[in-house]
């Protein structure tokens, strides 16, 4: 049975052979920094399992997983602008290292090399990754501008955050899947599914990703555990929390998301202790649970190579086990 | 015959009912507003002139034409961010008006919707048109970052600077003429005879452009005059006359090149008086009318339509004799 790490291995030995962008060098030297810095790359290994999944060859499906893994990459980069993060993976992020007009052009150039991973492909299939790319593409912009709006919003509710989480990250991965599927000419019912099993476990990902940012080991979460606190993010946590606290500590919490103190320590014990009191967390291990049983009875009903359907099983399990 | 002012109606109607880009407005108002500025519409025009140049329907090359339009805008909310550029066609730039984050995202939104105009292409059509826009979109941003580098390099040669001019400016036409004839199924010849008389026409207007910003009418151009010589700009008049001028006054332009005095009248005026006295202006001229002549003898070889072939032959002496 091929592994994980199989998938990857092809992955990125394919990824290493596309690093001569040629000139001018400002532009491309960027580009092959921020996709070599060393990544999970679970969604490009997504798009080679469904190639193999439906019968195809995960071969084929490699410029596929390029497109992704670069549209993915591009992203980082102009949202690290936009957030004005100085570090990604451990590593100076491209406007750190080189300037914002770097960021921005080198980042447009990436969004273009990505679609042109799709100028293999031919006919029907072509047009059907082109418009899937497309869609999920724009999706992804509105759910990090949702994302900004609801920095300034005090009204956002949970079906809102939901959409936004879903279009900022769970739709990617859901159509990483979906284009092994297409580039393997799976059935429309397998392409639904499949990409209903991404969809929804982006987003119990992400969800999970929201309880390890307040709850997480330090020792192993990658980032700063409490962060979303710090920055006021109206994360599941917080908006679940507003919502069934007692209005003593539903306004406190409300207080806390308008300042920003020098030492976050005691905001981010007494906001996490609220999250817990109210309900929230344990509303919030629900909605993890809700959506993982979504992607796995979606995977489920896959007419599909049933090794690879154990092996994107694997990959949801130790993805949701996850605790960095 | 029908007239340039025809097509730009057709295509302005056109543009018109697209713009219901939906939620959320912060991503998609900024898109509407540089796509409404009034703009002369230049490439698309040429899109619809050439699906009906080579027998096909100037309306089935209307979302061709859009994708060139999007992208076009696209490039210049993205150019004006790294230019820092307060206006552009005489209101508030994207970045300006909102702020940069939003002129880097509603950018990139713009990047992908005119990819997007063309999802309604099929078969070969698609394949080919998507190709061409992928080569087409990469060299804009390789002729951007040129233009940057060029900034802080004293070394450039002419040839260097007419490959960043081309890249930049000219490619972008050549292909709005192009996507028009793959449009309407336009034999690989005619393909490649209208993308030269595109991208001759359009390396003749960037250069009558440098010669416009130092010695055009300032009632009528619309920048402002001297402008590429504040800026210190190595353009086809300064790379010539440092190369054609005395020892002497070559240094003082050298010299010139490397201040920005407040007052920047005088420096306009040496540097002015020295790209005549050299002949740097005389062999721009030449050089205009050899690319325009390169344009026209390109068109002239086209097997289409007289009618349009008469157009395009007004449309591009129209431009060549603009004064602003």
């Amino acid at each position: 049975m091929p592994s994980l790490e199989f998938y990857r291995s092809e992955f990125v030995t394919y990824l290493d052979k596309q690093s001569n962008y040629g000139e001018p060098k400002r532009l491309y030297d960027p580009i092959v920094y921020i996709l070599e810095l060393p990544g999970k790359r679970l969604r490009p290994i997504l798009t080679l399992m469904a190639a193999d999944l439906f019968g195809g060859h995960h071969k084929d499906a490699l410029n596929a997983a390029m497109a992704i893994e670069v549209f993915h990459n591009f992203s980082l980069v102009h949202d690290d602008i936009m957030d004005d993060a100085p570090l990604r993976r451990g590593q100076p992020t491209v406007h750190e290292k080189w300037d914002t007009n770097t960021g921005i052009l080198s980042g447009d150039a990436m969004l273009i090399k990505a679609y042109q991973f799709l100028e293999t492909y031919e006919g029907n299939i072509l047009r059907e990754l082109f418009k899937l790319f497309n869609d999920t593409a724009l999706k992804v912009c509105e759910g990090q501008q949702y994302d900004i709006d609801f920095e300034i919003r005090n009204d956002v509710s949970i079906a809102e955050y939901l959409k936004m989480i879903e279009y900022k990250t769970a739709v990617l991965v859901a159509t990483a899947l979906k284009m092994g599927a297409i580039v393997s000419g799976a059935a429309s019912d397998g392409q639904r599914l499949i990409y209903e099993f991404g969809r929804n476990l982006g987003i119990a990902f992400q969800l999970q990703d929201d309880y390890l940012d307040a709850f997480g080991d330090p020792e192993v979460f990658g980032k700063q555990v409490g962060g979303d606190i710090i920055e006021n993010k109206k994360t599941f946590l917080y908006l679940k929390a507003v919502e069934l606290a007692t209005a003593e500590d539903s306004k406190t919490l409300l207080d806390l998301y308008s300042i920003q103190p020098n030492d976050a320590a005691l905001k981010i014990e007494t906001a996490k202790a609220i999250f817990k009191q109210s309900g929230a967390v344990d509303e919030l291990d629900k909605e993890i649970k809700k959506y993982t049983d979504m992607a796995f009875e979606a995977l489920d009903q896959v007419n599909g190579s049933a090794e690879i359907k154990k092996l994107l099983t694997l990959f949801g399990k130790d993805l949701m086990k996850r605790t960095n």
